[in-house]
């Protein structure tokens, strides 16, 4: 049943972000969260460069905050196509797992092109009632150029 | 076990479409059943265009019955890749849910291409033995050419 | 369950790949598996042709020694996206499927792009503690070419 809830969460993910409900992907994550974005390149060789790292929610609202303001320079409509996760490991009620993802980003004009893929690694807390983010990395295969325009993966 | 057997409903849906069983994909509705596609633009704008409309099988099969001639002039494939349900509501056996697709064409010349990316917002009826599709609307993030020659999403 | 089941051997299988955990992908497979891969169109024509074939493990574990020597020549990151199976039938403890896939490569500058796209049909042998890969054929929408350099999909 694991991966079903997990699997859930993600679709909850990506929806949140895609119809640009941030404050709502924001709700998926505990208060003494992690998440951070880094490129596959920097992984393999050991740099410690990310492109957003956020280490508590009260970041990540301040984050969702200026995309607000940040958006009026760059819209476009995201779109997440998420693999089913691999269940890495499950210790004390939290599980770590891997899910490749697809974004695809299109313009007001309707024009759409590949933007990233990649990996998540998660540890998620699976909760009675839900499911909780603990920690997302965002490791990209596609190199990202660092921005204060950039939006969540 | 409702969104397992929700991906295996959109799974059977794609792999029809994908292997040109326009027939079997009809069959998945129910005879009181809508189909459309709009644009994501549209929707956000309330604008009332849609490109295709069906708003029963009978019209579904009409459809698929013109598609087997119009495809002799707009031959590909089409490859569905479609993401984890995430349910919205569920009510009287009926399960709202949404669903992301990727949608690449590739020509008979084995060349593909990122043909459309969006979101199926579906209301499915779980029976005893089968789920059907009471309603889908395919709401595209890319912009559609209005054509005769429209396959299904 | 076996949606599950088969969704998460999908889901390492596809991230073996994607971290060139060649050897753990092949583990995988039983010793008396199939694998190939053919396009679509020779399908279609009933043509023969097959890009990789290998008709038991020994011949993908010689075929991943290879690649390791021959990877030097051609680096790139892999991304498989892979939808949900559909179950075409089960008989003996084996279940048929088929499942979806995109594939994406990245270049070691970080550029990515839509490589192949496609369908697995697969044989997959429930166990008590695993499931495992009887047989895989990749029917590729995507034109490939006939390379030592390929690396399995």
């Amino acid at each position: 049943m694991n991966r079903d809830a997990l699997a859930g969460l993600m679709a909850e993910y990506g929806m949140a972000l895609d119809e640009d409900r941030l404050e709502d992907w924001v709700e998926l994550f505990e208060e003494a969260c992690d998440y951070r974005i880094v490129t596959r390149e920097n992984v393999a060789q050991g740099l410690p460069n990310v492109l957003i790292w956020c280490d508590n929610k009260n970041m990540l609202r301040d984050r969702v905050e200026s995309y607000r303001n940040v958006n009026l320079y760059n819209p476009h409509y995201d779109r997440h196509v998420i693999g089913m996760p691999r269940i890495v490991s499950e210790s004390g009620g939290v599980v770590t797992f891997d899910a490749s993802y697809s974004l695809f980003q299109t313009t007001l004009e309707g024009e759409s092109r590949l933007f990233s893929v990649g990996r998540y690694r998660v540890d998620a807390r699976l909760g009675k009632d839900r499911t909780t983010l603990k920690s997302v990395m965002v490791i990209a295969d596609t190199g990202l150029i660092p921005s204060l325009l950039a939006t969540p993966i």
